[in-house]
C-alpha cells in the first residue's frame, strides 16, 4: 500500500463549511461540551463518515469512532483523532481540523480502493476544552480510564448542570467514569495521530505551513496566588511603614521574569505568564496603597525538572520578597499537568514527509498528551493559523490544511504493520 | 488676653460620641458629601455652637461658620476649620476632629470670658473627600471661587445625582460655583488653622502625640493609565511573539520604584503608589497572556520640580518599555494638585507650643492647602492616630487630641492683632 494519492480536500472544505453553518452564533463558534453545539458537530461528521462507508460507533461517554476497516481486523489500530467542542465564541478550526483531516484521509483511501493492513479509526473526541466543565480532556481521559470520578459532580459553567446529569441527559453512561473503567485498550492502539491548528504565531512568523510537534508542554500553575498587605493612604505613609501589596507583587513578578530569562539563556524550554492580576475593586482606590492583590502564575515547559526548579524558586522568592515588603505573599497550591513527549519514530517519519521540515513544542495541551500518557505512541502535526485560537478570528487556509493532511495520509499509507 | 486655660474637652468628647452615634452604619462612619450623613454632622455641631453662644451662618454652598465675635468685628478673622464628610465606611475622626477642636477652643474661651481681638470662626467645611463626587475640596474650593463650573455636572458615585441637583435638593445655590464667585474674601482672613488626625503611622512609630505640618504634598496622578497588548494562549506563544500587558506593566512599575529609590537617595520628598492595577475580568484567564491592564500611578511631593521630573521620566519609561514589550502603554493625562507650604511664622509658633516639637509633611491633601493657595497664612497640627484613616479603625485618643487642641488654643490666645 503506497502511492501519491491526495487527501479528499473537497470533503474537508464542505465539512468546515457545514460545521461553521451549524454552530456559529454571531461572530464566533459555540460547540459546547456535551451540549447542542458539540452534538451538531458530531452529527455532521457522523453523516459524512457513513456516506464514505466507514463503520461508526459511539462509546459510553459519547466519543465517536469512524473506522476504515483494515485487512487484519484483530491487529492494533491507528487512531486519527481530535475534539469537536470549542470554547464559547471560539473559532471553527481548533479541534475540528483534526477530525476533518482524519475523514479527508479515510475518504481518499476509500476512494482509491486502498485497504490498510489494520483498522484506521477517525475519532471525534468529546469535551477537550475546560471552558464548560472546568476540566480538560473529559473525552480522552474518560475513554482511557484516567478521570477522577469526582469530576462527575462538576457543574457546567453556563447552566450549572453536573457532568453526570449532562451525560445522562444526552443518553450517555457515567458508570465507566465512576469505575475508572477504560473504554479503549492501549495495547490495541498502534498509534494516535492528531492534526491541530497552531495556537501561537510561530508558523506565521516563520512562513511555514505546518510543523511536527516535539512534545506537549506540561503546566504548573499557581492558580490562586494572593499577596496581603495593608490598605493605607498613598500620600501619608512613607516607604518604611508601607505594606504595599502591588509593590511586592510587581517586585515578585519582575523577579520571575528574570528567572525566565536565565532559564532561557541556559537553554531550558519555559514560558511564564501572569494572565490575571488584580487589586480588589471593592477596596482599592487611586489614593490608596493596595492591601491585597490576587494573581495567577502559569509555568509551562517540556521538562518536569525545569518546572519544579522554577516553582521552587517562585516559592523562595515569594517568602523573601514578602518579608522585604512587609506583606504576606501566599502562592498557594499548584495545579499540575505533566509534559508529554511525542513518539520519536513517528516524529522523524512525519519530518521526512514535510517539504520544509520544522519541529516545535506545543504550549497548549491536546488529547494527544492523554494518549501519550498511557504509553500509546503519539504524534501531532501543527498547521499554520493566524490570530491564535479560542477566538472567532482563527484563520487556517485550506492550502496549509492540505499540507498537514497530506503528511498524515503519507504516514498512514506507509505505516509498518 | 492670655492665660493657661484648657480647651473644653468634655464638649469634644460628647461631640465625637454624638457624631459616631448619628453616622455609624455597621462598623464604619458614613458622612456622605452633601448627603444625609454629612448633614447630620452639621446639625450636631450647629446645635453645639448655638449652645455655646456662637454666631451661626451657612454660606450658599452649605459651609457652616460658627463665630466667636471679637472686639473688633471689622478686623480680619481667624478660621479654625476642617470638613465633616467622610469616605464610605470611614472613621469618626478624619475631618471631624478639626471642627470639634475648634469648638472646644471657642467654648473654652467663651467660658473663660475671653474675648479675642478679632472674630474666631470655626468652619465646618463641606465635601472635602473625593469619594462621593470624584473631586476634592468642593466646600473650600467653592468658598474661595476656585472650582471649575464643569464640576456641577459630576455625578455622585453612589446615586448618580449631579452636584448641581444635589446642591439644589439640599437648598443650596450652585450659582456662585457657576460664576466662580468667592464666598470668602481672602483679605478678610488673618489665618486658617486646621487640626487633623495624621493619616500615616509616623507619630505612632515615633511615640509623639502631635506634630506641626511643614507643608501638604502636591499630587500628580496618572488616573487612567492603560497598557494594551494582545490576548494569547499562555503556553503557545513564545517570548518574542508576546504582547504581554502584565509583563510590560510589571516592568514599568518596577522601574518607577527604582526611580523613587534614586529620588529618595538624592534627598527628594516623594511617595509613589499604584493603588489600582487590574487585568480585565471579562477577558483575562489563567491560561491567557493578558491583552490589557489598567492602573493608577500616584506621585506626591512637597516639590513641584520633583513631581515634574518623575512624571516626565514615567512618560519616557512608558514609551521605552512599551516598545520593548511590543505593547502600547498610554499613561494618559495627570490630575494635578500643587504642593502647599504652610506659613513659616505660624509653624514656628506652634512648634514652641508643643512639649515635644516635631515637624512633618502631610502626604494627604487638606482644606488647608486650598486656603494656602489663595495666599491665606495657613497652618496644620497633626494628631497621632492608629490604623491610618479612611477606615473604621481610625483611633485617636482624647489625650492626644487634647495636646493638639491645646496648641491651637495657645496660638489663638496669643495671636497678634
Amino acid at each position: 500500500m503506497s502511492g501519491a494519492i491526495e487527501p479528499d480536500l473537497d470533503l474537508g472544505a464542505s465539512l468546515f463549511e457545514a460545521l461553521s453553518r451549524a454552530t456559529r452564533h454571531g461572530r464566533g463558534i459555540v460547540r459546547d461540551s456535551y451540549g447542542e453545539g458539540e452534538q451538531a458537530a458530531h452529527d455532521i461528521v457522523r453523516s459524512a463518515a457513513l456516506a464514505i462507508g466507514l463503520e461508526v460507533a459511539v462509546d459510553a461517554i459519547g466519543n465517536l469512532s469512524m473506522t476504515l476497516p483494515g485487512r487484519e481486523r484483530s491487529a492494533p489500530r491507528v487512531i486519527i483523532g481530535s475534539h469537536l467542542d470549542s470554547v464559547p465564541q471560539g473559532g471553527n478550526f481548533d479541534g475540528a481540523a483534526g477530525v476533518v483531516a482524519g475523514l479527508s484521509v479515510a475518504s481518499a483511501m476509500r476512494r482509491a480502493g486502498m485497504t490498510p493492513n489494520f483498522d484506521v479509526s477517525v475519532m471525534a473526541i468529546r469535551a477537550e476544552e475546560s471552558a464548560w466543565f472546568d476540566i480538560a480532556y473529559l473525552g480522552s481521559g474518560g475513554a482511557l480510564g484516567l478521570l477522577d470520578p469526582a469530576c462527575l459532580a462538576i457543574a457546567r459553567s453556563d447552566n450549572g448542570q453536573s457532568l453526570e446529569a449532562t451525560l445522562k441527559q444526552r443518553g450517555f453512561d457515567p458508570q465507566p467514569i465512576r469505575e475508572r473503567r477504560r473504554l479503549l485498550d492501549p495495547s490495541r492502539i498502534r498509534a494516535y495521530l492528531e492534526l491541530h491548528i497552531e495556537q501561537g504565531p510561530t508558523l506565521v512568523a516563520r512562513g511555514l505551513p505546518a510543523a511536527v510537534v516535539t512534545g506537549i508542554r506540561g503546566c504548573k500553575r499557581f492558580r490562586n496566588a494572593r499577596c496581603t498587605g495593608e490598605y493605607a493612604h498613598s500620600g501619608a505613609v512613607s516607604r518604611p511603614y508601607r505594606h504595599d501589596a502591588v509593590a511586592a507583587t510587581v517586585a515578585f513578578l519582575h523577579h520571575m521574569e528574570n528567572v525566565w530569562l536565565e532559564q532561557e539563556e541556559a537553554g531550558a524550554d519555559l514560558v511564564l505568564t501572569s494572565g490575571e492580576l488584580y487589586t480588589d475593586p471593592r477596596m482599592h482606590g487611586p489614593s490608596k496603597i493596595a492591601g491585597e492583590t490576587r494573581f495567577v502564575l502559569d509555568l509551562r515547559s517540556l521538562s518536569d525538572t525545569t518546572m519544579d526548579t522554577v516553582a521552587a524558586e517562585a516559592r523562595a522568592a515569594a517568602a523573601r520578597i514578602g518579608d522585604a515588603y512587609r506583606v504576606n505573599m501566599a502562592l498557594g497550591a499548584t495545579s499540575d499537568s505533566p509534559p508529554a513527549a511525542m513518539d520519536t519514530r513517528l516524529r522523524s517519519r512525519l519530518m521526512r514527509l514535510l517539504e520544509h521540515p520544522f519541529e516545535m513544542a506545543s504550549g497548549a495541551g491536546h488529547d494527544a498528551a492523554v494518549f501519550a500518557k498511557v504509553g500509546i505512541p503519539s504524534a501531532m502535526i501543527f498547521v499554520r493559523n493566524e490570530h491564535g485560537s479560542h477566538n472567532p478570528e482563527e484563520a487556517m487556509s485550506l492550502d496549509d490544511f492540505a499540507v498537514g493532511t497530506r503528511a498524515l495520509l503519507g504516514l498512514i499509507a506507509d505505516f509498518p504493520l
